[in-house]
């Protein structure tokens, strides 16, 4: 009886790895490198390998496992074709097919924000709700949609892609995407730092933001020590995030938003900064989303993944 | 055996009937009025006796129906309960419980706007997408959007609300959502005169707009004559609904958006000034997004209600 499955998180250093039951209890996790050379083509081989080496230890027989759910870093779309992963030197192929063909099991694949979205609702911050929006807040802002309990892919997998979502006009400097004021520049880690340093260079102001290097955890850190400009700062990237959440519910209609990555490690205190903002400046049929907190971290990929399989 | 069925879109003062075989070919239609008195409690007996003559004079049995699907203004989730319809009068209950046992047959119910863009991906000019968003211009902006072939309803039936995104910060008028800066402000009918209102008035430019009432139409016309000043209208125009959708591409990846609405009836020039500004802003990952123009017209909304009887 087919009573396991795996769990996999590509990423651009590791990949991580969960042995599943049915219900999602994580029975092992580990990691391996991400070899990223020859064009990543020994990614999906060393992640087969990994996997019968631990059937092997443990035990299991392929008729024992529903399968491998696998998320990663770029557009996929839900027949599991990746158009390409800069990150990891793939270009255009079928991950499901590839992986298939390698571990004998049946696979599913997706991008890996919209996959930990699935992961968080199915065992994170997102459990109860089956229409949510999962913002991660990290080095960048990256996105994932779940419309009735299945992830939105997008026509070519760039569904949730909300970090670029143009939330500034007249923004000189460039996104890393090559436009200019979108979400990530002002609600990302490091678009906090951006913001801080503007708002501290246009004030003499004191603040303990002026010792040490800024970042986004000292920015809250301030904030809830109650550091003035700290709370300035704070103000603005709750406008440009709320008014931005706003934009995606006159979309999508959520039941929820569920804030995950390094910069929701400050907290419910987020909420004071984000939800008067969505508030502002949602249509009113909108009002009512709720705000949680992503409480997977790390493991909301093999979580999303090991669902993805498990559908 | 069950070949026929109705489509039904219940407007402000008339209610659109067809009659369809399941091939979506229109074998009838007419229109009744809306009769909104008594909190609008007459609708959908009115519907049903309506069917129930037709029935009679094509000598069909409910044996012949596949069902009745009815489009109507105002939330709707995906179980066919209506959150508040204020046009109708109507507040929160079952409309498909209410008309199945009204009728006899079984019911779906949607959003209009969201039924109209299943009826544009059926039979309009949505066909061949699977994944689009329906974009009406007409005195308000309205949307529908189409994931993977079905509408999104969103958690309390507001999905697809696109007309209320913000898009404009510092606008001093109210939009009629009591909010300030969303996109119909700009792109609507209405929005359009605005504009026009406000370019011309800043300006001693001579226009043909200088003669006669301002409409969508006259920018539109005196665009096609070369007019500068409307070409200014209509870039301002273009600027703010490329950028909303753009936006709205960050969310769903759509593989086309279909515009729609009377002031679709300016044609392909629209395109002009829309698409050029949406590819200014939009994430690369949804770039190649088609533009298309509807063209169902008034049917669009009895079309997609038969097709939401018929899935």
């Amino acid at each position: 009886m087919k009573k396991y499955c795996f769990g996999v998180d590509v990423g651009g250093t590791t990949v991580k790895i969960g042995l599943f039951d049915k219900e999602g209890n994580i029975l092992d996790k580990w990691e391996i490198p991400t070899r990223t050379e020859h064009n990543g083509s020994e990614i999906l081989p060393d992640i087969a390998k990994a996997l019968e080496k631990k059937m092997e230890e443990k035990g299991l027989k392929k008729e024992d496992m529903v399968g491998v759910g696998i998320g990663a870093p770029g557009p996929i779309d839900k027949e599991g074709t990746v158009y390409e992963a800069v990150n990891l030197g793939w270009s255009v192929f079928s991950i499901r097919d590839t992986l298939k063909a390698l571990c004998g099991m049946p696979v599913r694949a997706g991008n890996d924000a919209n996959v930990a979205a699935l992961g968080e609702m199915w065992k994170g911050g997102g459990q109860g709700y089956l229409n949510l929006v999962l913002v991660t807040l990290g080095t960048g802002v990256g996105g994932g949609i779940i419309v009735n309990g299945e992830i939105l892919n997008g026509a070519t997998g760039a569904g949730g892609e909300i970090g670029h979502i143009h939330i500034q006009d007249g923004e000189e400097d460039a996104c890393g995407c090559g436009n200019h004021g979108c979400l990530e520049q002002y609600a990302s880690a490091t678009g906090i730092v951006r913001l801080a340093g503007r708002i501290l260079g246009a004030t003499d102001e004191d603040s303990v933001l002026r010792q040490g290097e800024v970042s986004a955890k000292a920015v809250f850190d301030a904030v809830k020590a109650g550091d003035a400009v700290a709370i300035r700062i704070a103000e603005a990237f709750g406008e440009y995030l709320g008014k931005g959440l706003a934009a995606i519910a006159g979309v999508v209609n959520p039941e929820a938003f569920v804030i995950g990555g390094g910069v929701s490690k400050a907290g419910n205190i987020l909420f004071d900064f984000i939800e008067k903002n969505y508030k502002k400046y949602v249509f009113h049929g909108s009002k009512d989303a709720k705000f949680e907190l992503a409480t997977l971290g790390n493991d909301a990929g093999i979580c999303g993944a090991a669902k993805l399989i498990l559908e």
